[in-house]
């Protein structure tokens, strides 16, 4: 389907969804021609579910558990829905969450609360870098009531849009604390930093496969310990060891184990050449925008993100310019199906208007960045044309 | 992952899973080289889009509905823990179901009673051909306060281990004049009898890809109209028409697709096909164990689906034998992670022990079935030679 026209076409999106790594793409065509259930006990069968296994322990290795501690979704979302919860399971005894706190800065799938009602999540307020605000919070979990019912708290260690990094480590001291559990959205974080389940002081994690160059269609939940688990979402034939059922995405999740394997091999690495980029990208952005705001730029960063905001640059109209010049770019986030207007994130930061996100990957290069200045610098030259007729 | 040693493997399994057909397979491999995300605006997510929405026309096709009125999921499981629940919307009002009817013989992922607490759902018997029960389902529903919620009634059009038929328009009319909806479980119907959601009189069919040669991973939940329908189960970025968030499965969806496009062209050549297998089969069986049971014998059945109890023969045990030669069979449904025993559905029809499902496909020879006799002939002899210790 990409036609040789498209080779020219720079890809800075990495945050919506990454290109497929070559490797995860092999195990996912081989995977396709396995003809067994992975839940049958013939010889196809097994193989099936041998796959999977292996795919388990490579996801495992990536949050350092062991591979029991994973549990294979559909998606983040699908994971985020199903930890997101007030109704767990303490081995055999019931165990009742009465409120949900969320950064308000967090994706929209954990934003919604998963299976909590509305009035059941409470959004915990950021700074103007983005970053949590830690009294709040611990004002909030100080006022939880308790008899009701036990504090859950959902986190994202980097947010999808701005790349600003949480103090994780911080949140989580305060959330055991005052008797709380953490769940820490991993999608962005994963392959860019260390997420280590310990080493945040997570109680659980939600991954997605292609973020990290792994398909669409596979994501994980991650558990600290096997204990205290959420209700299932997905019911029936008892898949997942009854966690979450349905015949296993056996292609996905194979894709999903090579990409975890590569995102964990590479993460120093990528994470050095995405820091250059970055560097040159945000130089060149100040060079041409004296007034440019960037996003959470005194916070740390995912090295691979800058979300800008330019006055009298609307980033939708941006967006479109970049795609007519074969430069994928984003305003905000991918999901909502298209739906544009003022981000979320940025109004919780005190940002007004709407934010182009440039998100880049292994394979980009110094040359896509020379592109998307040069497109950048052209908008920026025409706003200041236009401004004066815009103001009057 | 499939040595020459396969070449010679036997698989009639398919309705634990069918074999990924070579035209869905093309399909998926192309999607996987669409970098896109299908909510993102640019290029490269509106040809993700439209691969997305090619699909959905396909799978509309094959139930006969508007394509607005698919949503996809990552499978049958996840359809049913949706749509199963005593939460709707009739546009912006809410709607309460205060009980779910299901048969006794129904799929693990519907017997569940997805989102409806265990004691709202009650269990219809069915007669010695696993055939519904509908003077017991009319009691039923006349039994339901209406000042409770509405009655929902879910039913599979063809059982997983048996491929008993049930006459879902009857069913379907009785549950509408006792003001009840109905939900058709389609999953092994597909591809085998005619779906059309209306003449099927169902107001939501569940659909799952890799049981008509599409992909593990892919589902669908259809529904009749578009203004009842059950609360989202994934919630998040609103893709879907907020029905089903989290970003799209694009290559397990393109193989649906292309795969639900087949299913309709050649059901009724591969039902004529499977249908000379069948008596071929079902015959050889009866020379060699006059006293073996072919569940639902007497009732319309799919015409690949044979599930047969003989006294003396462990479903499980023959399994095994029958892997051994290098032909794949099950015992009772895939589900429930390997997990053997008694079968829920046979139990329903007054059978008791275990039973072999031999599933074919529409790449099934007459050949294979040979091969499968002539196994089966060996192991009701060494029953036979067995029978008179085992008695002792």
């Amino acid at each position: 389907m990409t036609g040789p026209g498209d080779q020219a076409h720079c890809y800075l999106d990495h945050n919506a969804t990454a290109p497929l790594l070559a490797e995860a793409r092999d195990a996912m065509v081989a995977a396709l021609d396995q003809i067994g259930n992975p839940s049958s006990v013939h010889r196809q069968g097994r193989a099936a579910r041998a796959l999977i296994e292996q795919a388990r322990r490579q996801v495992a290795s990536l949050v350092q558990v062991d591979p029991a501690q994973v549990i294979f979704t559909s998606g983040a979302s699908e994971a985020a829905s199903h930890v997101l919860t007030p109704d767990f399971r303490m081995g055999r005894t019931a165990l009742h969450f009465s409120q949900l706190y969320v950064l308000a800065t967090e994706h929209a799938c954990v934003l919604e609360g998963g299976r909590f009602a509305r009035d059941q999540v409470t959004r915990i307020p950021v700074d103007a870098n983005g970053l949590v605000d830690l009294a709040s919070l611990a004002s909030a979990l100080k006022a939880h009531d308790p008899a009701s019912g036990l504090p859950m708290v959902a986190v994202a260690l980097a947010n999808n849009e701005t790349g600003v990094i949480q103090p994780i480590s911080d949140v989580a001291t305060m959330v055991h604390a005052l008797g709380g559990v953490l769940v820490v959205d991993a999608v962005q974080a994963a392959g860019r930093l260390d997420v280590a389940i310990a080493g945040l002081g997570a109680d659980f994690l939600l991954l997605s496969a292609h973020k990290i160059g792994g398909p669409k269609g596979a994501g994980a939940l991650v558990s600290a310990g096997q204990v205290m688990m959420p209700g299932p979402l997905v019911s029936g034939g008892g898949q997942e060891k009854g966690h979450r059922s349905g015949t296993e995405n056996l292609s996905a999740i194979a894709g999903f184990g090579v990409a975890a394997h590569i995102a964990a091999e590479r993460r120093v690495a990528f994470a050095a050449h995405a820091r250059g980029l970055r560097t040159m990208l945000e130089s060149g952005i100040r060079n041409v925008a004296a007034d440019a705001v960037i996003a959470g730029a005194d916070a740390d960063r995912l090295a691979n993100t800058t979300c800008v905001v330019v006055p009298g640059l609307k980033a939708e109209t941006a967006q479109i310019a970049f795609d007519l010049e074969g430069i994928a770019v984003s305003a905000g986030s991918a999901c909502s199906s298209g739906k544009v207007g003022e981000s979320h994130v940025l109004a919780a930061m005190g940002l007004h208007g709407s934010g182009l996100r440039i998100s880049t990957g292994p394979a980009t290069t110094e040359n896509d960045i020379e592109r998307c200045l040069d497109v950048f610098a052209r908008l920026v030259s025409r706003r200041k044309e236009a401004a004066p007729r815009s103001a009057a």
